[in-house]
């Protein structure tokens, strides 16, 4: 009866694709959908790929495993989660695996992992990012749960994750709801990464005053160097496409109102409860949101700009433009990682964070030389407190601050809004700064709310009788 | 036997305060704390302000009450608050009122009003401003709960509230969780307003050289004008306080690490929940939350800053900055009324706006004269959609540009972190710009996961074939 080494129930197009990588790794493949005309049509139309076992019922699909069962859900996110998984973990046996591969909340994955185990099953939270391109030729897999799980796992995914150097791009992130705590942050970069890339567009579009087609050029350069990633390669491409309706640029026809899934939102609520500054994540959450505002945009339109002006020489200023993207990227990693850091402390993950930049390298959106740096950064130092200060990242740093700080002055004088380049200058002068204003903050909390402070100087709290007369007792 | 009007359980500072207040006003209340040392030892001291009736148990406080009962918990939020309600729920009858004074979340507020609902008991969760003494000389009162338990409530709620211009700080918010909705967004708004005010200090001195006895005088002046405010005149207030022990300025011996206790926190994660941006009270928690970062801050201390440099004109730049902080003041509150209007729509909550400003005038720690422009601009236009297209501030907005702009780019330049003043910058300009790179955005999106967009000349939503032939196909 047990014939397939894995099954993936959920045969839409991310299931779908999933399924024929491992199928076309030689893995045979048990394959299930609610709707079996869904099932059909896979085997029909890919079954030469490898050995696909449709199954009609829950009870043949699981039949089909081999044991420990390996069964991959791929649902949405939620109630559809919960209700796949109440109908199949009847059917398991101890020391069977049920793996999610959508896009859960890491809290809904902790929960449901404590609860299957509980059942004696293994709950695999599992990270995919790659679209449905990386589904099919090879994704970025971030796989949470019990190590013992991964032992049984582990080869089958990296069988079918992308892979870089050698390296597949899989690892196992850490237990229980590591693997979609790191998707989740992961997206959240990738929101950062291309508010970033959209404010270096604006600004070379409305500052420099290019256009799209010699935008894209720029990007195409920029992807020569150390800039060389996925998403500055498309970004050439969607810059340099045109629009066969209009004859004009494709970016210009397109609604300036971005969408999101919801990820980054999550990353920015789970970042506050961690109390991990993600203000690039959140500026570029916000950005997005403040697109789709069409009553707000619209009423707000007239308000008065700055005196319309174009820079003069657009090719220095494309060079400074590279330099406060390239430092603004640093700022943007560097508060994901401090952000998986704190999730990893506050979980007892342990997640080793050079591997987390290792399996980004490939298959997924934010793929990049970049990730190379960061890999190499845990390597020199693996109790790297902030990337900001490898070696490394602290000389580009260093090289990019005067452009990053003009360009930065450029859009404000300008009126190009750039809140993402923005924050990340404002995150690295905060850090560096030698004292902040949290001094004042500190003191006017004593005054109006008796809050007490605590002293440079001297151990313990203490609150001054501002209403009184003004002398400092211990608190 | 009920010889009072109402009644305080819970009575450390906040319930005591509150209860004096009631008695000051000449109404009977009734006392109880689970110690009951407390109980005595507030009547003893403050006995003759007014009738008290002290109560040792929850059985004898409740029969103190004359019908429909009005019990007000001043306890912790979260379990302690649900304890509390347990204990007394069972001892009230239909129609009798449960107010809740503390610092509840909104959620929680309306998981409990719906509860106590089903037994008949009016639940009014009730924000609370202006700390110890808002309670004891009059608070900015928000409570929500029902119509009629405001009918039998606010009559003596207004009487101890704040008052300015005859008017009490004090409306009936809205149902259920309108108040604590409110009083979460309220103080949200003065995390921005705070951090403002540190970057104008910061600057001041860092980027002017000024001292703190010179910036205490700067924010004297401006209280005089249209930042009349509580925040801006303790600003002065501890700016020119001198520290006994070193004889130093006061504000540079207070440890710059600033602490939160999660309401501004909270306002940011429902913000994200509603898709309202509110960048500005984002970046004040972040940067709370950098402050705080130890070990972080003191790892990226050696990074390159710009070559150090002091403006030549101190008294101009001040100037400049007043109009910076004004501006992006005005940005933060109307993020702020947008995030209570989103929740207003979301939850049916039908929040008059401008009345929110209105009992904001006094009490609170974000009492100002700003506050009546509020009032106004809603009075003016019930439907405003957005603060800053209203009249006076537009013109605000418009007269303050050139100096705001100029002060984000020293900001930058200088290398003094600044995010509340660009980010409200950048909001503006965002704003009120034509065209958002969030076109490219979406067209990126589409060119990695089939996202689809828009189109400005046509509706629908369409595809890109990106990994074809690049034709465009309705999706």
């Amino acid at each position: 009866m047990a014939q397939a080494r894995i099954g993936v129930t959920g045969l839409a197009v991310m299931g779908r694709n999933l399924a024929r990588n491992l199928a076309r790794h030689g893995h045979p493949v048990a394959v299930h959908n609610r709707t079996e005309a869904r099932t059909k049509a896979l085997v029909e139309e890919f079954g030469h790929e490898g050995t696909f076992v449709p199954a009609s019922t829950p009870e043949e699909f699981v039949a089909a495993l081999e044991r420990p069962r390996r069964l991959v859900i791929m649902v949405k996110a939620g109630a559809p989660t919960d209700a796949v998984i109440e109908e199949f973990a009847p059917l398991l046996e101890p020391g069977d695996m049920i793996v999610d591969g959508g896009n859960a909340h890491f809290a809904d994955t902790r929960r449901r992992e404590a609860a299957l185990r509980e059942r004696g099953i293994h709950f695999v939270g599992t990270g995919i990012s790659g679209g449905e391109e990386g589904a099919l030729h090879g994704p970025s897999i971030m796989p949470g749960g019990s190590a013992e799980s991964y032992e049984a796992l582990g080869p089958l995914l990296e069988d079918i994750a992308a892979e870089v150097d050698g390296t597949p791009c899989c690892t196992h992130v850490g237990p229980d709801g590591a693997g979609h705590f790191v998707k989740m942050v992961h997206n959240g970069i990738e929101y950062a990464d291309m508010q970033l890339i959209g404010e270096a567009y604006d600004l070379l579009r409305h500052a420099a005053g290019l256009e799209p087609a010699e935008i894209a050029e720029v990007f195409r350069t920029w992807n020569g160097g150390r800039l060389e990633s996925y998403l500055i390669e498309i970004t050439a491409e969607v810059l340099a496409h045109t629009d066969a309706a209009t004859g004009g640029p494709f970016v210009d026809v397109v609604l300036d109102r971005a969408e999101q899934k919801g990820t980054g939102r999550w990353t920015v609520q789970t970042a506050l409860d961690l109390g991990v500054p993600v203000s690039g994540i959140a500026e570029a959450v916000f950005a997005r949101s403040v697109s789709g505002h069409g009553v707000l945009r619209e009423a707000a339109r007239g308000l008065p700009g700055p005196v319309p002006a174009r820079l003069q020489d657009a090719g220095t200023f494309a060079d400074d433009v590279e330099k406060a993207l390239y430092a603004s990227k640093i700022v943007a990693y560097a508060q994901g990682f401090h952000q998986i850091q704190a999730g990893s402390t506050e979980y007892g993950w342990n997640i080793d964070l050079g591997s987390m930049a290792t399996i980004w390298r490939g298959g997924c959106i934010i793929r990049a030389r970049f990730l190379d740096r960061i890999r190499a950064a845990y390597d020199a130092d693996p109790g790297t407190v902030t990337l900001l200060t490898d070696d490394h990242f602290a000389e580009a740093l260093g090289d990019a601050q005067d452009a990053w700080r003009k360009v930065v002055a450029t859009a404000a004088r300008l009126g190009v809004p750039a809140p993402g380049f923005s924050t990340a200058l404002a995150y690295y002068d905060s850090l560096r700064a030698e004292r902040l204003p949290a001094a004042l903050t500190q003191g006017q909390r004593d005054f109006f709310g008796a809050h007490t402070y605590r002293r440079v100087d001297r151990d313990g709290s203490f609150h001054t009788l501002w209403g009184g007369d003004r002398t400092e007792h211990p608190a």
